[in-house]
């Protein structure tokens, strides 16, 4: 009998970036890897393996016509992490494949980077960073005026999906009180994390810090606009880490300009950002291109998510650490797919 | 009878700085208070007040005579936060006489700044910023060339007083294995603490980043020299929160412009820094004028704790949230005395 | 439009023993509730509300030709909390219809139990207790000969699902190092826990206290026999927490009379127990009457996630809180349906 | 130079029960050992060895004379952990010498068995399997009639010296609120803890479990008595931890008869017990004959800090991990001296 074929169609991303070389034997001991990372994996040869291939690790496109014919497929692992619409998930369910990803890879280093832009904005690092080089520092006391303890600060969370989760137990020992706005779960699951659910106005006008971890869906773009920027406490730090159209972006940076708030982000509306953009002169605000998340480990860890759940698989066990696709949600998510890894 | 003396005495601090209205009052139930904040207290108040003294909050000098003639003097409590000479620590033991100042109120806001620049340096959040105004960022994988995950990184403290065990608490849900170099401390200390006790060597040349919370004495300025700086990994992140004293300056200048580490420092040799210190300048290093303890919220806990004290000593209970001051160890302390606060 | 009928079949439960009036409030807004708790809901009944179904709480039967026929249905949420065999999986996730269960419940208060059974266990509180009734009562270190620890012990977890990671969660401040044996998962989500992933031999002769933890399925009945006794360590604590038919019980029996081990079973082959089975009667096991998780809250628990589930469900969203059946392997698992709540 | 003398009168405890291999060497390497452990050193001895010793380990008499003619004492050890009447304190203060005890060594284990006593009278366990074994045990909920959740439920500390902060961090994951009665601490002490100050009243109307961990001292014996237990609630868990004296025991071995509370105690009025003590056979009492703290580690734990200690004290270092005996609190307390180990 034939091993069983494994296609392996990553790009954007490489299998060298995303599997050291133990998972990627790993991965090898599954079955025959078939490889295409120089360019997306040609439809001939999707087409003749697909009778063959017990699992897909990329982002092939996979109308139902194609599953129909993958009469071995046990599933589609995701190395992009944005479920894209190429793949008709309602077939992928009824044929009982799942479709996983192992985005929550990204989480950790997106909560760590923005545990340090909270600090930063609350504590006032880089301002003083930048006042002592242009020789207008004060000392001491003088030094704090306009800065906050971020410990025992109220903190909001918009979204607690993976990022809010892992930001949640980082700020563990800071010991603040943390609402949340999620509309997608229930309170219990909020409430379990010693978190208090709240609305959406709740935590915009009670929060200090305020971290925005939503994902972009086709209902909520720009939820947070002028109207939200204004219920904001004066001096609330905003971080804006998860995805840019959640956000009224020039309502944002009207925010930050006026003084009324301090913010920080990792994404913009246009990536990479024009070079004569204004908003890499926004005072008060710190920018990052789109890099808290593209860490050399969180690549790593998306390949070892994908071999440990797909060793599962092929041993006729449900996967465990990459998240399914629901077709209603997964219909409902806007993200763009990455250009750069 | 009279009420007991409540001699006040706190510059460079003032009253209003360190006390809360509430915490004010419970000061004034405990005795008379007799203030001096405009000037230091004169003598011929503090020698008629003396006899009838039950608490000296401040900096008083407190020579052998003094001491003999305040016979009912149940302690010192020095709300500048650093034992002085002014105080003969020999004859106050000798009389029960504990001297006492609730100093690790700075710890929490240090070590809560500590871990902002500690993330920053890993992380490059004030690189990426900079870079992103000067339009030449990198954005995902590409972005993070310089950077390590602050996360799982072996960390050094240098130090294990209030200030390490503070730093050590925020840093719990990073996962950090932590060595710890203290020679006042035997093992146990470190090890509850789920550190691993360590030599200066091992602690120098096994950290990614490394934090400094020691003590000046007259035994260990300037420890930390050319010969330690060089026995650092590369890009490793150096981290000078307590005293400029215990490093030679000029050598760890020297390791940040050669891109062998990055660094941040809270304090410098002199302060405030002259205008055209070459130190504002340095690439790679970020600065922060001596303002990461000195908070609002610090300054109250001052008051706060010494008047907790307070009201247990008058009750005849030891003290329990100041640090006594030992006669050996006093001796040994350098530090100079805020003259800011 | 005629509301949604949420059709509900809660036996061997009953709806006021699993909702408090607030959690049942929440469930009457969610349809038009129909309910059926002094017997099994009438095929009648079922077969005239299943087109306007849109929620089935309880253990209905559902085979291939009912679902077929509830066109609406969006869910089947079993209260019971194990999956039975008259469920038709298959079609079910043919059709997108997920079948749920609150049964992570449970965790909660077993493991608190749990962690009362091993402390028993390892510091002889009840023999110690019998001991003093008895008059035989040594003090002191003498009263200690037989005992151990439990800070620090080397603990095995068998099974790592919601009631081993309530456990593990449970026991952090005792420090113990966690080695962990479940062939369902892979070594990261245990290792993220701060556990070892361990072959079952490693876990049985190198832990203190044993906590057995794993379902039944076809294949493990009775993999903890003589010959894995054996392996154990003398005294080691053996808590059996999950399910009888895991163990060889006459094998665990002798390996606790023999004084090899310590135990305490809160399962047996056969509940309720006979009056005259000679397990009533074994020095050194600890009995529990299937009791440990039957709490009140717990019951309350399962009636509070499955609402919750429920509400999201209504509006087009994935469940949260209960787990999904999963057809592979839900057919696997040999639960006994409970008799008793 | 001769080396110092270090004068070792450690009954009844004896240096092999509190010091294991290593932690005896390195004893010996701080000077030279002079031990008397099958009796109290004789007067002779002391008084020859006096003038050379640099340490005393143990519960020698030191009144002022003896103290007088130790020029070069350094410090008194008591490995006894209770501070006796036959030290002058005063004396040794006014000389600067710390009389310390490793006290907190009994802590953990003390704690670590409260808890497992707790968990019992909360869920029931003792008293499961006694039903079990009478034939009259109930199944699932009907066994769980008399029980409570120890997770959520409010807990009361009595007392927050070693022991309660022991306890308390035991208790972390169940997530209950704690309120604490401790009046020689200051509130601040007991936040930090994220406990609530309590009045003794507060604590004992509002708790569902009562540690009591109090020293007994001249003013708090029996201050729990029969009007406190009728102030507790009905079912409430109470645990005797400390010292007999500072509960009036005849009034809570009636509350505990009458089924007002259910109670465990470690500690006895008399001790040991006489055979026929009514304690004996009270039902919904757990006993423990004074055994929770005399653990072989808790032992090996005292020799360790007091020789860790002991170590710093020979390099002109403050201890770091004894007690160090406060003239007026040590004149206050009440225990009596342990006449078995």
């Amino acid at each position: 009998m034939s091993p069983p074929v494994i296609l392996v169609d990553p790009l954007p991303r490489t299998l060298d970036l995303i599997m050291e070389p133990d998972v990627r034997a790993r991965l090898e001991r599954l079955g025959r890897v078939v490889v295409s990372e120089d360019k997306p994996m040609d439809d001939a040869t999707i087409d003749a393996l697909l009778p063959e291939t017990a699992l897909i690790f990329g982002q092939t496109a996979m109308p139902a016509e194609r599953i129909a014919r993958a009469a071995k497929l046990k599933a589609i692992i995701n190395v992009e992490t944005n479920f894209l619409p190429n793949v008709d998930y309602e077939a992928c369910q009824t044929r009982g494949i799942p479709v996983i990803t192992p985005g929550s890879a990204f989480a950790p280093p997106v909560a760590e980077a923005a545990l340090g832009l909270a600090l930063d904005l609350a504590r006032g690092i880089t301002a003083a960073d930048r006042a002592m080089r242009a020789g207008t520092e004060e000392y001491g006391l003088a030094g704090n005026r306009d800065t906050f303890r971020f410990a025992g600060a109220p903190v909001g969370l918009i979204g607690f999906g993976d990022l809010g989760r892992n930001l949640r137990d980082l700020i563990r020992p800071f010991r603040n009180p943390v609402a949340v706005y999620d509309p997608w779960l229930p309170g219990e699951i909020i409430e379990r994390a010693d978190c208090r659910p709240a609305s959406l106005e709740d935590v915009l006008s009670t929060s200090k810090v305020i971290f925005v971890f939503a994902s972009v869906t086709s209902e909520n773009q720009h939820f947070i606009g002028a109207r939200e920027f204004a219920m904001m406490q004066k001096d609330t730090a905003f971080l804006l880490m998860s995805r840019a159209a959640v956000v009224d972006f020039p309502a944002m940076l009207d925010a930050v300009r006026s003084g009324h708030i301090r913010a920080a982000t990792d994404v913009f509306p246009e990536e990479p950002v024009a070079p004569d953009d204004p908003v890499r002169k926004v005072e008060g605000l710190i920018l990052s291109a789109h890099r808290t998340g593209g860490t050399v480990d969180a690549l790593y860890a998306i390949g070892r998510m994908a071999v440990a759940d797909a060793e599962l698989i092929m041993r006729g066990l449900p996967p465990q650490l990459c998240r399914r696709a629901d077709p209603a949600v997964a219909s409902r998510l806007r993200s763009k797919p990455v250009s750069v890894t």
